[in-house]
């Protein structure tokens, strides 16, 4: 089985720049990504993701999880995304899970990953979740992904050992995931141009709606890292 | 929300006795059945699953789940179950994982309920389990089950709190489980004729082969309970 390494990729700026550093690290034979249909408002993640596979040249699969999460988190329900345009939490502000927080969401696609690694198709799982930028997200906190490897540990028992989880970008800001993605060119030469494929807008128009807590965050991101974002060009001047 | 109960029913004996009791501890108006469709090996346990539900007069749901999990079990996969015929480990034998343990199941099942309790679904999830009897499944085993409960709570975070989760055959062999069947005959009136309606059996033929692990399991239980298997009435002359 070697070192092969399964990527949940859902189509944003995270989970792109996550399967870069898969990649980098592995070799693009070794790696393989994962997306996960759970009913999001829209498919343009999913579609996302497909296309940044095939740029950079990793297998890639999808899941069906669609009518099984319950949530009234607006990236699962029609409900309107007014409420959560722009709403950004400043760092050291008090803890508070966001309203598009989908419970469970991160364990479910973790245990699937599990399984599959088990299964035999992977021995690293590889997640884009970061703590500094979702605090707000309980299941993006170190915390949780200790906890949820040990009961991995459990629920496997002899059957085991449970797969190795990475987490790259678990300490990086917006900023610091930018120049992350940067740095890797060397390694991953299309890396750059697979960023401008990510989809990080909670709406599903034609464009980023450049509103939403997603847009933001992400427009903060290149800004403080001095780059900019490879999904605008062609759009606002770019 | 109440004490609404969430009962994971797949359909067999277990299954079927832990519905009884969650109705038998809240009312059968504040209980609902949940049953996932993971791809098995035939449809009969959902089936029974349903009827159970009806008969007991609770809410019934279902969940599909197939494609998700992989694994070489014969519970899911279209494998000979010849090797695990009758293959019944005796208690105090080293612990083994069964061949037909499917990794990560039931934390994919409980993570389905932890969400939909978050949901406003129900304050407590009843699960089936038991580790006298599945020693082989490590995740039949309470240290899984409490890991599994601390993980929720940081994935939940300030989303909480998580669900109570109740295992109330935890520490009852399949004997056990029986004579706790006949206990709940008061309460519950029709929970005997549930257990009729209930299937164990590994394949998905016309009656139990009466050869596989569970219809072996199922029939010592029986018999040391002093019992008939009401599942069985018609058949081999009861």
């Amino acid at each position: 089985m070697g070192v092969r390494a399964l990527v949940l990729l859902s189509g944003g700026q995270d989970s792109t720049t996550c399967l870069a550093a898969a990649i980098a690290a592995h070799g693009v034979e070794n790696v393989e990504a994962l997306s996960i249909d759970y009913g999001q408002r829209h498919g343009k993640e999913v579609t996302a993701a497909q296309a940044i596979a095939r740029l950079l040249g990793v297998e890639w699969d999808v899941v069906d999880l669609e009518d099984v999460l319950l949530s009234t988190s607006p990236l699962l329900s029609d409900a309107s995304l007014d409420d959560v345009r722009g709403i950004v939490a400043e760092p050291g502000a008090p803890r508070r899970v966001e309203q598009t927080f989908v419970p469970m969401r991160n364990a479910l696609f973790l245990v699937v990953a599990a399984n599959w690694s088990v299964a035999g198709r992977c021995k690293r799982i590889y997640v884009g979740v970061s703590e500094e930028d979702y605090g707000g997200y309980p299941d993006c906190r170190r915390e949780f992904l200790e906890s949820f490897m040990a009961m991995v540990g459990f629920a496997l028992g002899e059957a085991g050992p449970p797969p190795i989880l990475e987490c790259p970008l678990l300490h990086l800001d917006k900023a610091g995931t930018v120049k992350l993605m940067r740095s890797l060119e060397v390694a991953v030469p299309r890396a750059w141009e697979a960023l401008g494929l990510s989809w990080s807008c909670y709406e599903g128009g034609e464009r980023p709606c450049g509103k939403c807590h997603a847009c933001v965050l992400r427009a903060r991101g290149f800004e403080r890292a001095g780059e900019f974002d490879p999904a605008l060009e062609g759009i606002d001047g770019g």
